[in-house]
């Protein structure tokens, strides 16, 4: 690909292709994208790229996961900045929750296909993110890290419409 | 419980308690609700009726199933004036899917348990909005309308903060 | 084999093996066969060359997703020219029941593997479609493009048998 | 009901309300419907008696499970004349890939919720229908003789519509 | 192997390895073995391979598909003549209960993984079997040849071991 | 019933009802009857009462679970007398198993619905018995206690064919 | 039984009966008994009443899931001075994973069938503790509260057998 | 990695890296680790060379199935000597029960994905151990041979702790 169109760049980590210049314009807006174990950057990756291709301002939040809460703590002001948080992870599924109970901004759960044994492919994070006892948590398929980004684009974007909306009635 | 507090008031369809007189403040935007069948109405009007207590403004769109698109293609403008949608679905759960292709709001689909046989207690529309191919859908437990319209009012909430910082910094 | 029988043809998309000059008679009445996504094409095709050789008229309906109505709604007056119809679909399966909706043809529903995470292998179009709202929809097996046809076939086999037992009577 | 609409009647085994009188114009062709227990008789009888109050001609072709093939063989001439067949079974749900083994017509499945421990609430018999070997086997939703009704009069209708045709044309 | 030990012969379909000269005294009994698709003849072969070992006489009836059911009623008295059956089925499972209607000998279902999309592997004829509501049928593990034979063989053991008292009693 | 025929007995614990002066000859062998927990006994107690009714000899083999091994081994020498098994297991299903290393009888695994949780109601124990890696386990379906008496009579039915052939020939 | 046995207490929450007087001599270590909802609080319930008829000293810790991390904080310094913990969650059963990234005590993870929709009666929960990535994390079935009050017994037992080796030897 | 770091072993059973001189200093106790088949091993060996870095002793009780119980009751002895049990097994996965009625330390159960058919991949091996009906056990997730150990050594870990205040107190 990259021999025909000389601006394609291919990220490794999220195998995605990015071709550059044909960005939509800036939304206002941070969006937050955690993950917890190394297996599951690719899914977290393909989520951060869809969204800098959408146009939208990303934090990275990498390596917190449940059981080292304190790195996760670590970052609670950073939790609290962002607009849309997409929330990744395999095996047990449990970050979503714990995350949630730390800031009120959607949180856009994605389950990884990471594990082995009773993960069942999947099946056991996406059960987990389901039955979240935390509230404003919602969930796509598993792997699905450019659905994730997607909907918090449509978030932002919507956002934005309404601003627009009211800097023009108040403005 | 209507005994107790006076101002509490009971609705039978939602199975939901309102307490008049503790909502609060009016949050800017519009969510529509939707649903197909009367079945999934209970499921519906918990989503609706905690929408109206967390104070949003609501439009329901009900008995939209996708046999019957003329129905659901008559209310094409009044879903492009939401900025958020709950879409409740049991059986097969197709109507997300659909719906997301008529708008690009986020939409929050909600699996009920209405069915039989092969709905496996709302598994099944569950996996459908799952593998929805439709941009910006994300899923919540299913017969979970409570969890809906958390969600959705948490991206109202987020809506109005980035609102409100931007009109200070244009206004 | 195409080196043994030299009227032997292979199809690269239905992975089907045609033998020329072998096909039954003309079968009456037009099969309509449907599918939304690329990655359906295979089990689309290999009910069409099936068809084709078991003698039935075919009308391709491809690229009809259910998130992008227009271009369904688009093929209305071809669907109901069709007197049975194959709908292919994968990932949530919801095709079916939206096509279902615009005919009253019989409709036999054929459910892929094409998907991930929650889409099972499968299993989770199958259960769209097993539990569609929409009348008049039968299913078979995941990938069972064959079988479809086969169905099909089996239909208007049928219907030439009685049309000729009333021609009889009435001619 | 019956106090109100004076030509209700309910008929107790198949849980069914027909009010007589309001039946559409018959439809050319039989329909034969088979199921082998008794406890498969609800279903069965709710396919009978919509077909009859859709104006299909139905033929009755019970007891005759696989474990006893004599009774089935007996009926080889009744089965073959019918047009369409509906072939309603729980337990192994071995009934339809043996019928569709007897006649070319094309054979809906019903698997029922009849059986206990492995049957899994009709799961096993709709998994062995949908993996039927025989041709022309398509299967509809556990316990949903209505469905299956509904696709057979699909079908008769649909041949009705061809015979009017071809009666035009050659007639 | 066959280098080492002379007396070792590998038969492709069983995947069996035979060593000539090993075999026990021959068992009073006949074992039929049926399976129906070509798919299934592996674990059928490897039932056969088995038995012969342990020195039972095995009669071979292949190709006798529920969907055709005059080859297998062609085999009624050969059937009747076999004092274990041991039927293999892949796909929907159904043989072992239509087989167990014509005979009263105890009846050993091997269901098989062969098959395609709603076959899971296999479980769709395990559960098949399971829920057999023919008497006289037991199921031992998917695509479990070896199992089925040793259960066989110690029906055919226990056999001689009570002939043996018995002819020691009357004789 | 026991109104109506003077001979009917209805049995508590098999939940059977017996009417004496009908069984069937005696057939020659012993068909032992283990179950571990009192929760077992109804289905341990229809597979007795069934196979009482076929005129065969039972040997009752109760209180021998697993993890108390003692008891079990304390019946070594009554299990070797038996020619046929029947192993009744709730919960973990793991008894079958032990029991078969302890005979070589052909052995009848019967899971029952008992347990909680994840024994998913009678799954768990179902899947142990069929990966049983024991020789010459063969299973029936969840609680069929009957089932599971029909096969061993027809085991001990054979035997006595086999038995009156040879002592014809040999005596 | 409370008027057979004088001593007997039956305690509501843990549908338990209590025996006074009857306890075995005190074990030494803290078994610390965590759960987050109300609905849990029978299976945690039933664990330490367990616990205490065999000796063990109890810490209770409720009230603390996931959604809330402060108020499972402020008990840091009571869960390093538990030998043992059993950790009881339903719904998402996310809090094992995150208790056990604060202590290194064996921790029993107790699943419960406290849910909805997508819990699948306990199932989601009990995956997700399987899958836990936290080191020292093992679990028993389903609202088993009295199994894993045993599994610690056994542990804190086993302390006392080597604490009083090594004290023979070293004191 | 064995040329970078001199002291490397790579254990081909295990698929452990094992880094000698880096071990932790001794703990207190006894580790019994118990399989059955030959392909268990990996699993097994994965929780000893985990053991063992950790400074445990480590006791291999290999080949005893419960299908030949002869072989595991010799081990009576040396099981009553260990203080903690790890017990690894697929297919039916019946050990873990057998093995805590001869002990009662705790016992930790690890099924693997060793088996066909209807093991699922490991899950009716874990059903099984989930559902055992033997006090003191408690299970890890599939092949988690390393979770078992870890969880082993934080029972010694924490026994030792206990032993070091009781002996200051004692001593």
């Amino acid at each position: 690909v990259q021999e025909k169109i000389s601006s394609a760049r291919y990220d490794e980590t999220s195998r995605l292709i990015h071709i550059e210049g044909h960005y939509q314009p800036k939304l206002d807006g941070l969006v937050g994208v955690l993950c917890a174990g190394t297996g599951d950057l690719p899914v977290a990756e393909e989520a951060v790229g869809t969204l800098e291709v959408m146009g939208a301002q990303v934090e990275r939040i990498y390596d917190v996961g449940v059981a080292g809460l304190h790195r996760l703590l670590a970052f609670r002001s950073t939790l609290r900045r962002c607009n849309v948080l997409i929330v990744v992870a395999g095996m047990e599924g449990a970050l979503p929750s714990v995350v949630a109970g730390l800031t009120d901004a959607p949180l856009i759960a994605v389950p990884t296909s990471v594990g082995y044994g009773a993960s069942l492919g999947g099946v056991a994070a996406l059960l987990t993110m389901l039955n979240s006892c935390a509230n404003g948590v919602a969930v796509v398929n598993i792997d699905n890290g450019f659905g994730a980004a997607a909907f918090a684009a449509a978030i932002l974007r919507n956002q934005n419409d309404i601003k627009e909306e009211t800097t023009d009635t108040h403005g």
